[in-house]
């Protein structure tokens, strides 16, 4: 693995580093940590990366690791970047064929998204988009639970991700995280909606099976002097009937990170909170609500996929680092079996990849066309 | 208290008889309780109410109550019939001088909550409208710690109400509960939306102190062959510029009755949930939540409309009958004071009346107006 | 319904009312309410008692009543004196023909209690001891499952009860009801065990249909200056091989009423907490954890002693004083149908009462002997 | 890091791999895995290890990688073995000039982790004992916070630890786990006690700082067949005058690793459980209840030992390999200060070792006398 991005006073490459690190099956080998050389310089140093293989750009990278013997060269690369900072690199490196990791959003524009999609189908390459919360087992149990029919016709949907880190206008007081994310020239045309509500977006589609099809957005930016929305609510019509709301806040004051789910069926109901991620209530119409819990002993009654995605006994809990590791594994395992001339199991296929970027840009695109439009409804348009 | 409605196999009207009951200051002295004769006299007997005050119209009862001196009749009456049915006996009863209780919604149309109003007005005359959410004590608690500023501004107010009783068509397997309430001719226009919806629209007003300017909703009819709307998400915007979510549903499976507010400030949150009704969760943005409970020891800490509101240690837990026996108590507290010539206290004085019965009345027809509309937002109107 | 003792500043006299009045089948009559005449006299004007049935003394209470004609004078009594002073007013009740309430402990020794015992049978009368925590329904749920085999042979048996309140010297500090348990000749031989240790006893005597045979006790006064045990940690036996551990506390300081009881048996799980009582958390070997909930809609799964004590719908939380009103209305349907001349249902008959009593004596004087003993097991004499 | 043990079907080995992996800085370069050296090979081939670094016998990896270079030889070596298996490679290593890494309890008898500590001593090395749950963040701010005096004099400690995966007779099921766990030749004189009693008593005395004095235990062989004790409870005195119990489990049936700690000091108490290890429960005397958080923004709040063991935001939850990380994490800084002449900051430094190896094997031997006598009180010794 080499590593675009992510140099020492980044949040999300670190993060990366202890995710692919976890089931030691990924090397870091080369990396382009940083725009400034020095940073760069030091980032590699403190990560123990041979001097030779730390670079000061992406583009000299992404040349000088393709020149290698095959045998010597990274086998894919992850791009850890800020959001307008994806596309390029992401081109270059399934160019120069390499396989592809990216942080979400995958791009800065939808159409950029398009363009990633057509070359990784050109190149027959692989690309993970890095939607962390799918990785969770306990939302591989909410999918296949609600794909085998056991909740019956989804009847209704509703994803929050409250969050409080920015109700003060910290991306004015040297939070670096807060003032690339608040920034439309890097972070692209929606604040909030872009950073969480694309997760909040991609795990209602990812767990139901259904798309969105129509969406009505009020998007609010209640700090002043804030260039970007921290806050929205937005109603959801799915495929096939179902209703839902998608609210997401960076201004819920006191909320640290509390993405939550719930779905409803004719049958019963889901609930998974990503603050506990261990946990999947399954609520019944007409008998005691179940508490599924995570790499329990009850082998025979939780899904493959769920099983696939533990690695520790029943009350050992794993957490976001290991469901991001999820993420490594799985592309690891089928670029594993790619190279064995294998074939990868479903459990490894299941990842987010480009169709996930394309629907998370169209959703910031149809998010903000609402909020501005009188209208009630907004077709969801890809 | 005489009764009108709340006959044997009536659900309401029995909680109102135990919540009237738990402070020993109020008698269940006569009734029309059944339009059905036999139903009205065995009900009777069931309560041990005298032969001669069991009345079998409410016409018979108000008027033969009224006949009787000043110090024998009731003081007051209590409403419990079916929506439609709530008008026509709540003026008679302030005409005939008894002051009034009534379930909620407090009539069958807007126009009947304001002619009630002008009555009430015109009479002088106390009417109670249970709201019964609002008479726990950790409500009491959020209310004044948002009065007090303790949240500074408040940004973003979202509340939820799953039920998920009407999952099935179960008003056409002989559930009367669920008839009269989907039955457009006994319930009103909306069904989830008045039912439910305007508990959620109160809770909210009455815990932010803002009141609702703007929303914009989505009702839908899940079962097949319902009549009225079982489920809804409803968009809000506030005084003051807070945004919100109001979310209502009788086909959420497997939820009970799952009451639920959050409201987020500049400085923090609160989050009541009904159903774990002693406890007030308040997060703050730069120290550990606080776990609010009702009447335990920090007597100084706790707000006097929390106390007042209580009758247990800490510990021992009050619930929904305690709850509703707050809105009788302090009913009976003011109609004491005044009978005694004296000033009630604040505390009493808090309670839910035709303020309160006319804004939610006027939620439910915003609410369907809102849906029929293809515009995004529809402007409160009273 | 006659009450000794229960006074204006009294604590669980006022319980009792509320309890008792809940169901509209009981109503105070007369009252003994206080040995301080003025406060007697006051508190049973507060409660609108005739002035000629507001004694002042319990026995001219229970000479008056009895001579009055058999329709007019009171069906029972209920004792809410502090626990030295149960014993003589029980007795002679019942040798003037009346049914007993008497709050626990049943009697301030052992010797009284079987004294106590001999009278009701002698008397035929009946006698509820208030041991309010077996009243929740999500308690005979518990017990009707473990009874039933659900758990398989039961193995171990938890139940602690930690309260904070005691954690300062507050008996000197003006705190009536501090002040009397921990006074040795007011309360007992024991202080936390005597006060709480016996309703954890008789919960787990009375979920798990076991005895307890053995214990060993470490109690501890951890407040300078108190009198009695103020903290303890029991080991147990029980009948069958089941061990246990009976934990109480009136130091724990932040605690409430934390009264909680596990029991686990050869194929799960089953966990009920007080200050959550509608729950139940049913655990199992090799399948998910079920939340069994007091009320709701699943009627053929819940047993009908738990939906016999149920008063509102899945949801509507009820809580300690609907729990202590179960007692009570138990109670008066075994004594209704007396009267009447019929058969109490079961669920009607399953309250406690002398047997209880005298164990939770026997519990009380074997505590505190095995404290005193250097031996490790004290076998539980009766 | 070199590794004894931890093969392909053992279960700690791979866990010690993930911990140590996750932080980058810990590279396994050798391994001595299996005595069966057919599982040696193919274990060391999947972990990508050189052919030459895979040893087949302890004796062979120590004396071989004594003999390479100082700069190419492993730093340290971990010992993954069954209980019996602990001494002999450990007391080798040292002997051989290698820190060591250990998994708990550190020796088979109490007398070998004496000889372990003289070792220790004699050779100046390293050694980490692997008590994961003393590296959780919040185990940390609960120790920080009584050391600091937060709660005052401590009173009380309760702590309890209940499985459930021993409920049957499964070490004959062909549960590799379980059989060398229930061996008596394996895994020592106590079962239940020494694999999970002693990670309770650890929690206890780690937090509060005090240690035990008296005990008093109580085993049991519950499941019929099995040759150790699968269930305790035990009394304890502390230093200082604190009661408490310790109650264990692995028949505790529906429970997965529930090991939970409840501290109350003269102004407060503390909670934490391993379950949801991110929060740490405080509770007042006078005042609510504090939710504190791993990894919040409220940075002047925690101390530097929790902020330290840290990796994610708050909201991001770190689970029992992070916990696990924590140790490797801190034994490497203090390894790494070592190699550079530094001094470790006293963050670093907390990590459990020899001294609680051996108060693990002492409270073993300790409850085990204490369960075979008669007297009530067993005096602690060491």
């Amino acid at each position: 693995m080499g590593m675009i991005g992510g140099g020492k006073d980044a949040f999300i490459g670190a993060i990366h580093r202890h995710a692919a690190n976890l089931d030691s099956s990924i090397e870091l080998v080369c990396g382009a940590l940083s725009i400034n050389p020095e940073i760069a310089i030091d980032s590699a140093q403190a990560l123990f990366l041979p001097a030779e293989r730390s670079y000061l750009t992406y583009q000299e990278m992404l040349q000088k690791e393709s020149d290698l013997p095959a045998d010597q060269r990274m086998d894919f690369v992850t791009i850890v970047t800020p959001n307008f900072a994806h596309f390029a690199p992401a081109m270059l490196a399934l160019e120069k064929g390499f396989h592809v990791v990216i942080e979400k959003p995958i791009t800065f524009t939808a159409d950029e998204a398009k363009q990633l999609k057509e070359k990784v189908e050109e190149t027959g390459l692989l690309l993970l988009l890095t939607h962390t919360y799918s990785g969770y087992p306990m939302v591989k149990q909410a999918r296949q639970m609600v794909q085998g029919g056991e909740l019956g016709k989804i009847r209704k949907i509703w994803v929050e991700y409250p969050q409080g880190w920015l109700s003060q206008l910290t991306e004015r007081e040297g939070n670096a995280q807060a003032a690339w994310r608040t920034d439309p020239k890097r972070s692209g045309k929606s604040g909030c909606m872009g950073d969480i509500g694309t997760h909040a977006a991609h795990l209602a589609e990812y767990i139901s099976g259904l798309k969105i099809t129509y969406l009505c957005a009020h998007l609010s930016t209640m700090v002043d002097g804030r260039a970007l929305d921290d806050d929205g609510n937005v109603l959801l019509k799915f495929e096939g009937g179902a209703s839902g709301v998608l609210m997401a806040s960076q201004v819920a004051a006191g909320e640290e990170n509390a993405l939550k789910i719930r779905l409803y069926g004719e049958k019963g109901g889901l609930e998974w909170a990503q603050q506990e991620p261990n946990t999947l209530v399954v609520k019944w119409l007409d008998k005691p609500t179940q508490i599924y819990r995570a790499g329990t002993g009850y082998k025979n009654i939780l899904s493959s996929y769920a099983l696939h995605n533990s690695r520790t006994p029943g009350g050992h809990p794993e957490g976001y680092l290991e469901a991001f590791g999820n993420l490594y594994r799985n592309f690891a395992l089928t670029l594993a079996a790619r190279i064995d001339g294998t074939t990868p199991s479903p459990e490894a296929l299941d990842y987010p990849s480009v169709d996930e970027g394309i629907r998370g840009m169209a959703f910031i695109d149809n998010v903000v066309k609402s909020h501005l439009s009188e209208q009630k409804w907004t077709a969801f348009e890809v």
